[in-house]
């Protein structure tokens, strides 16, 4: 059955987050719904990962198969004629039978973007509206810690039985500055649960002056789910992008 | 009594428009709700205009008398800790008791917004989704038109009999590029209803071809209501400033 591969961005304020719950919409069960509309079968879908809830995606990935008589641009034009206004389908391309949405992702990036200045009702539910004055350089020296291999326990709140692994690698972190707005870009191998959102409210605690470096080495280092009980507001964080080796696509088809 | 001038913000998705109106919540009647909640009593608060239902306000200005015991910092204070998030009170200050929010503006900025680009799911009530490519330069050209002091009586929705003077000053019409994003910057002495919106979505059309500069000559020339039929649509419009004499606040009271 051809498997397909598509790119979908999403406003999260109304949902409490990618991954089918019982109670509450999901984006996962919105998109299932639509392929059943459509399809009269019941498809599941695959993400690159779960995002929590009043959490954003630009570019979030899933996958799926269907022998459906629909082309892949077809797919794309079919699902948006019938999500809501807050899901939008980017792209569909057919891919190999083989390719897995979460397996082969070779990296990520998240942006967590944080308003500093007067309360902007426009971005209320894109930004983490902070109200005390940060000091960026703090944020940009103890943010060099989290750079290259480490072992995340310290950042995740997962329970450790069902990440027995949790070293990751971020390969870019970078502070934008436009205005008012500070963007933090997080790149890397792979992300625990939360660990966007606690790197950051530590971060946040060390520009506000409550966190030296010294005490995010040692929390890192401690590797212990109990170090950290920071975690920045969902609506400011972004799935930005996930990466594949080239090679997944089949071409005209 | 003393009188303050208020600069507002709101996000104008979920509302009706800024005016009271028996059915449909309105800016107007959740401020004034809230004022009767600080008060107790029930205080008439009067903006520079109206704005219509889904149009937004980066400064919107209204004015109101109270004698109540809060100074103007305390005012902005109090209003936001009250007002629903889509709403926000940017300033207040104490003005001289002649000062009028609509008969004292002197200008007034608008900016119309036009994504050009996919269909993005956080812009989708923020901006125009246009679906057809535009051609800037035509625009720019049949703008010109509308430089200068005409009678806009071709580009206003409002009965003749309520608005009997339809000549208004364009001082400033700009068009500015940002990515996907075409923003066009009115600024004038004073805007019709739906004016901004009429002389959009006429732009529009000359940019999809499907209108000559002459064309827009001759129904500007016509002052005839019923010249013309296109009105962009209001999720577009931001009110972003209107504009006063200096010498109307009154310092440290």
């Amino acid at each position: 059955m051809p498997r397909y591969k598509a790119i979908v961005s999403y406003d999260g304020t109304n949902y409490i987050g990618w991954q089918k719950q019982p109670d509450g919409m999901t984006i996962q069960e919105k998109i299932e719904t639509v392929m059943e509309k459509i399809t009269h079968t019941r498809i599941n879908v695959t993400a690159s990962g779960r995002t929590d809830a009043k959490v954003h995606a630009l570019g979030q990935v899933f996958h799926f198969d269907s022998d459906f008589n629909l082309t892949a641009p077809m797919w794309k034009v079919a699902l948006n004629g019938h999500l809501p206004k807050d899901i939008h389908i980017q792209s569909v391309k057919e891919v190999r039978e083989d390719f897995h949405s979460r397996f082969h992702a070779v990296k990520k990036r998240y942006d967590y973007r944080i308003n500093l200045g007067e309360y902007d009702v426009f971005t209320r539910n894109f930004a983490f509206q902070c109200y005390y004055s940060l000091d960026v350089e703090k944020m940009k020296e103890a943010a060099s810690l989290f750079l290259g291999e480490h072992d995340f326990t310290t950042f995740c709140a997962s329970p450790l039985s069902t990440h027995p692994d949790q070293v990751r690698t971020i390969t870019h972190l970078e502070f934008v500055q436009e205005g008012n707005f500070l963007r933090i870009i997080y790149e890397g191998n792979g992300f625990l649960r939360y660990m966007v959102r606690m790197l950051t409210g530590t971060l946040i605690e060390v520009g506000r002056g409550r966190l030296s470096k010294e005490e995010v080495q040692k929390m890192l280092e401690a590797k212990d789910k109990t170090a950290c009980r920071f975690n920045a507001k969902p609506q400011g964080l972004f799935l930005v992008e996930v990466f594949y080796e080239p090679g997944w696509e089949i071409e005209n088809r």
